[in-house]
C-alpha cells in the first residue's frame, strides 16, 4: 500500500510500505480522506522534530472504513465508516487523575507522536476509533477533528444565544469557531487579514472584518451597544491577535487561547483586573466535542463543501502540502488514500 | 468634629470640619474605626490624584454607628452598629445592563472618587451602608471591606475544598485570601518575601514560603503529588509574581489577578493553551461577599486580633500612613475616629 512519509529536512515522500495487520485491540481502517492541518504544516518544516521520529507518516483528520479488526474487539465490524479521535493518554499522569485525559502530561498525540492517516490502510487502537453515521460524506468526516477543535474551544468559552463572538484568524480553525459559534446563536464577527479567506469566510455567511481597514472596536461597539465582545478567540497565535482580543473585550469577556503562541506575549493584566477578563486556554477535544463536531457536520451546519477546497491524491501528496503553504485561495485540503496500490 | 484630609503632594492633615446632617435617602455615621488600605497609600503617594479631588477625606475600611437617619430612611435607626459597601453604579453603563454593578463603567469608589470614612462623623447614601452583627467589636467590623476583596478573589477562582491554592504576596489582601481559601478547605500555602509578614501569617496558622530560599515548585509538587496547585491568587503586583503563579499551576490551573499591575506583563500564553490555564480578573466584591465576609469574622475565622497590629487616633493619621509606609511588623493600621473634637 501506499504511504506519505515525512522524512525531515522539509521533506514528505510516498513510498508502497506492507500495511500493518490488526493485533489484539486494535483496528485497521481502509483511509477514505486525511486532512492537512496546520499542525502538519509545522511538522514539515521542522518545527515539531523532537516529537517526530522519521521517516514517519503524518496526518490525523481523517475519514474512512474499517477494513479489519484484531481479536478481542467486539463493537466494531469491516464496513463501517469511522473517524479517529487521535488522543491516547497515560491514565495515571496528575492531569488524567484529575479527569483531564485529552490533556494527559504524556499524551500520545497520534499522526503527531506515532504513525499518522496519510496512507491507505492505517492501523490504530480500537478505543480511538468513532462510528460516522452512514449518510455522512467520507470528506465530510475528514473534517469531525477539526471542528472537534472548534466545539471545545466555544465550549471553553462558555458562549450562549445572543452573545457577540469575536474570532480572530479566519483559517480552517477560526471559520470553523464562527460556525460553531453561530450555531449556539451567538453573534459572529471574524476578524482575519487575508481577503481570500475572507472571501470564503462570507460565501459562509460569517461577516468577516479587515484589521488592516476596519475600525474593529467601533465595528463590535456597534454590534454590542458600546459593551464590546462576550468572547474572542484568538487564533491567529500574533501578539497583534492578543492584544486586539483584550481590547474588544466586555466587561467580565472571556478570551480564549486557541493559537499557538511560539514566545510570551506582553499582556495588559491591570485590564483582566479592571474589568474581570478571563483567559482560558483549549487544546484538543473531549469525546463530547466529537458527538457534537459529527451533529453539526450532519446536520449540514458546517458548510463543509466550502470549507474542503482542494482534494489531491496521496500521491501527490508533497503537491498538496505545497499548494497550502502557498496559501491563496485555499482552505482545507484533504488527501484522497482511496487509490489503488 | 475632625477629618483627615489628602491635600496633595502626599500630605494628610487633620482639620475641624463641619459635618454633614444627612439630605433625604442619606445616613450619617458616628466612624468608630477606619482601615488603612493600600489604595490610601497610593493615594497618599499621588499616584491617583486623577480620581482624588484634593483636599479631600479619603478612607473606605470602616466600622460605626448610625447617628442619624435622612428623610425617608426607615429600615436603619440611629445606633445599629454599620460598615459600608462603598460602591456606587450608574445602572445604565453596559457592565451595570449586564448584572456587574460591581465593576460599573462609572463606579464611584467612595472614599477615592468621593469623601471616605477617616473623620468622625460620615454621611453616606443609605443603599451603602450593611448592618453589622451586635456582637461584633467594631476593631473587627473595619475589617469586612478588606474581608470581602478575599471572599470575592476566592469565589471568582472557584476554589473547592481538598484543592490546592498559592497565594503570591503577603500583604494584608493576601493573609485574608489564603484565611478564606483556608474556610473553604483547601490546602493553602503563602508565598512572601518578607520575613515579618511570614511571620504574622505564621501566627494564623498560614503555612508560608520565602520565595528567595524556598523552591517553590518543589514545594507545591510535594504538596499535590507532583499536580501543582489548582488555584493561585497574584497579590503582589509583580512581573515575579505573574511568572511564578503560571509556573505553579496545574493541568487547569486558574490563575486569579488581585494585585495591580501597573504595566503589561509577559505571559507564558502557550503553557495557557497547553495546560488549558485559566487567568481571572477579580476586583472589589459584591454583597454575597459582604454578607460571607461578616460570618466569616463573626465565626472568628479571619485572625483578625492578629491582622490589626495597629490602632491610632485619628489626630495621628499622618503618622499612621508613615508607618504603614515603613514596613516591618505591620499588617493592617486602623485609624480610631471615636475621639471627642
Ligand atoms: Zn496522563
Ligand atoms: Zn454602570
Amino acid at each position: 500500500m501506499r504511504s506519505a512519509l515525512y522524512t525531515g529536512n522539509s521533506t514528505i515522500v510516498v513510498e508502497d510500505r506492507p500495511p500493518v495487520p490488526p493485533a489484539a485491540g486494535e483496528v485497521q481502517i481502509d483511509v477514505a480522506y486525511t486532512g492537512i492541518c496546520g499542525t502538519d504544516l509545522h511538522i514539515l518544516h521542522g518545527h515539531m522534530d523532537h516529537r517526530v521520529r522519521v521517516p514517519q507518516t503524518i496526518g490525523h483528520e481523517m475519514s474512512g472504513r474499517i477494513a479489519a479488526v484484531g481479536a478481542g474487539v467486539t463493537d466494531l465490524a469491516a464496513g463501517t465508516p469511522v473517524t479517529v479521535m487521535p488522543l491516547r493518554w497515560c491514565g495515571t499522569c496528575p492531569a488524567c487523575r484529575a479527569g483531564h485525559q485529552h490533556i494527559c502530561q504524556r499524551l500520545d498525540f497520534i499522526g503527531i507522536d506515532s504513525v499518522g492517516a496519510m496512507q491507505q490502510r492505517w492501523t490504530v487502537p480500537a478505543d480511538v476509533v468513532v462510528p460516522l453515521p452512514a449518510g455522512l460524506p467520507l470528506t465530510h468526516g475528514a473534517l469531525v477533528e477539526p471542528t472537534a477543535v472548534a466545539v471545545h474551544d466555544v465550549r471553553r468559552s462558555g458562549l450562549g444565544a445572543g452573545e457577540t463572538a469575536v474570532v480572530i484568524g479566519g483559517g480552517p480553525i477560526g471559520v470553523l469557531i464562527a460556525l460553531v459559534a453561530r450555531s449556539v446563536d451567538a453573534d459572529v464577527v471574524l476578524v482575519e487579514v487575508d481577503a481570500q479567506r475572507r472571501e470564503i469566510a462570507g460565501q459562509l455567511g460569517i461577516r468577516t472584518l479587515d484589521p488592516a481597514v476596519d475600525d474593529l472596536a467601533g465595528e463590535v461597539a456597534a454590534m454590542t451597544g458600546d459593551a464590546g465582545a462576550a468572547v474572542a478567540f484568538e487564533v491567529s497565535g500574533s501578539a497583534a491577535g492578543i492584544a486586539t482580543a483584550v481590547e474588544l473585550l466586555a466587561v467580565r469577556g472571556r478570551l480564549v487561547v486557541v493559537g499557538i503562541h511560539s514566545q510570551p506575549r506582553e499582556i495588559d493584566v491591570f485590564r483582566f483586573f479592571w474589568r474581570e477578563l478571563t483567559m482560558i486556554g483549549a487544546r484538543v477535544y473531549q469525546r463530547a466535542d466529537y458527538d457534537t463536531a459529527i451533529e453539526l457536520l450532519s446536520a449540514g451546519r458546517v458548510g463543509a463543501e466550502t470549507l474542503i477546497t482542494h482534494v489531491e491524491p496521496l500521491t501527490n501528496t508533497a503537491e498538496a502540502f505545497a499548494r497550502l503553504r502557498g496559501g491563496g485561495n485555499v482552505m482545507k485540503v484533504l488527501i484522497d488514500c482511496q487509490e489503488t496500490s
